[in-house]
């Protein structure tokens, strides 16, 4: 039971790091793409969007899937005794340095202008800190949700996240989502749950009404930090993302630092900061900050609607390769799950709104 | 088993029944609000179609819905005993009788015309036995079935039909669904199974090639022989509905006794005809009946997609009330099931072709 509650911690905490991060990789290569078109005047710049959302979506997907490869395979393994939170610093950490190398190199090609310069205003950095801090205390109330409901019952209630999101999306950023694409969001929901359905899925239904108030104030507070980091990103178009991720991380790194000394002090102090660590949690902590930084990049060029698709997909993908890596065992019902999220794509994509 | 075999071959017939039919009941009501309305000059040709596709809608699914509970209930109080071929041909018998009552009365009001003259011609007549012969030979392939196929696992892949219904409805009656309705259709397939998952049904994806193949085969007749009833029913607009029920019924009468002659001779013969009829089964016969009833209506003012949906919007509606009736208990998979049928109705609709 500990031993999945650290499991759903990390796996969280990809979100926290979803929400906040840097260039790099990916971005380089959709950066030199995009000149390569503008170069070659082939692309208006709709295509080039269209071709920087694509590959920002793909890179998250991937990332994403592997992710959820590399926590099965580190269950295998049976490593799971370093602390989260020190791993959760790291990848902060991580993608602070990242945002950072970025910047210089875009600073030697470009030179420093208003948009890629690092220093801010109190009014741009005032609101950099909330993301963060509502995923803090998401990932406190977490510690006691424990106490309602089991760690699959969980992964269950987890899929309401799709769902706060969406509404949350509507309301905080205003933008209309067809009814023909609200159908395929509530899909996507009973698809995710479906694909995840097992023998002991009927118990989430006996949770006590404590424990459905806390998943659903979860669901909101991660929903709430996904929409007001993508409010945040696009407030300012033309800012270098960058160093609005830069200022996103330095808040991360602070408030799980915070979360260092509430949740683990006693065992950083005792045992040390990397105690438990291994070549696959390095690999992990690497996956994650990559996945941030690809997160990012959807909330820069697409929104979150389509993050939430991305990792939906993610998933079932990851089930699908682990077929052949572990042998895992598909079930009728991951089928049909993952029928209905094929059909809620198409119907996303199928009902925009004209 | 051999018990289940009976409830499926039972069920299965109330689709043989379902394409078969007759006037009364419903189809009166239905007659004279129609006239109520035109004597008001209220509803224009429009209005009252829908309001005749409605009835005819509500009452497939309410007789659906009441027909699955007495399947329960026969199943409680454990009687299972008569031959079901017996019954099937006694349906088949009281729809022709019904079908014979509600045309004596038009005659009486109306005159015997042209369109509600009982005699036919060989032209019109020569297609009626089809659907029945159909159905009779899905009947008896049900028998191998069971050898590759377990009873539970039959009723999973009984949602074939659905899609073969709609695939044959497209390429036989050339009529064309929308995108977004496609994508309902296969909603609602994935939404039913999804609604009838439980611990054992992970076993059907082990049903070996032959098993697959005549779980397509029967939901192939089955949907053919849907679509070629509506065929039939819609060739001659004009023509009076209970005049072509009655010979759609004479025929399965026909058909139903060659069953009777293949599956269960020694048993009519050694025990006779009624052995092992209760209150409940005569209560089943009458439902069947009306069902049937219901479902030519359908065929006739609106089409087999409204009755696919019909009759999967009954089994959930069964589910429920037996919660209230029978003590059952609602699973996860029910509900997330529940809810991509509710969606798939809403594309059905939404997504119809301008």
């Amino acid at each position: 039971m500990e031993y999945r509650k650290i499991k759903d911690e990390f796996q969280d905490d990809h979100d926290v790091a979803s929400d906040v991060e840097s260039l790099k990789g990916k971005s380089h290569t959709v950066a030199s793409s995009n000149i390569a078109l503008a170069t070659l005047g082939v692309g208006s710049s709709e295509r080039t969007n269209w071709k920087r959302k694509g590959v920002v979506t793909c890179a998250l997907t991937i990332l994403t899937s592997s992710q959820a490869i590399l926590i099965v395979w580190s269950k295998r393994a049976g490593k799971y005794e370093y602390s989260v939170t020190t791993a959760n610093f790291l990848v902060e950490t991580l993608k602070c340095a990242l945002s950072l190398l970025a910047l210089t190199r875009i600073w030697k090609n470009e030179g420093v202008t208003d948009d890629n310069r690092l220093s801010t205003t109190y009014d741009e950095v005032k609101v950099f800190p909330i993301p963060a801090a509502l995923y803090l205390f998401k990932n406190l109330l977490q510690y006691y949700i424990f106490a309602y409901v089991d760690a699959p019952g969980y992964q269950i209630l987890k899929n309401l996240n799709i769902i706060s999101t969406g509404v949350l999306y509507r309301i905080i950023l205003k933008k209309k989502l067809s009814e023909i694409q609200w159908a395929g969001f509530i899909l996507l929901c009973c698809g995710c749950t479906t694909a995840q359905l097992n023998s002991n899925s009927d118990r989430v239904l006996q949770t006590s009404l404590p424990g459905w108030i806390m998943a659903i104030v979860m669901a909101l507070l991660s929903g709430f930090a996904g929409v007001y980091t993508e409010a945040i990103i696009k407030k300012r178009p033309s800012r270098n993302i960058n160093v609005q991720n830069f200022w996103l991380y330095v808040f991360g790194m602070a408030f799980n630092a915070i979360a260092i000394v509430i949740q683990d002090f006693d065992a950083v102090a005792n045992k040390g900061f990397f105690h438990g660590y291994s070549f696959i949690t390095v690999l992990m902590i690497l996956n994650h900050a990559l996945s941030g930084i690809a997160v990012s990049m959807v909330m820069k060029y697409a929104d979150n609607i389509v993050k939430v698709y991305s990792t939906s997909v993610a998933m079932l993908l990851t089930a699908v390769v682990s077929v052949f890596l572990f042998n895992f065992h598909l079930s009728l019902a991951f089928f049909l799950g993952s029928t209905v999220v094929s059909v809620s794509v198409y119907l996303h994509s199928a009902g925009k709104l004209r």
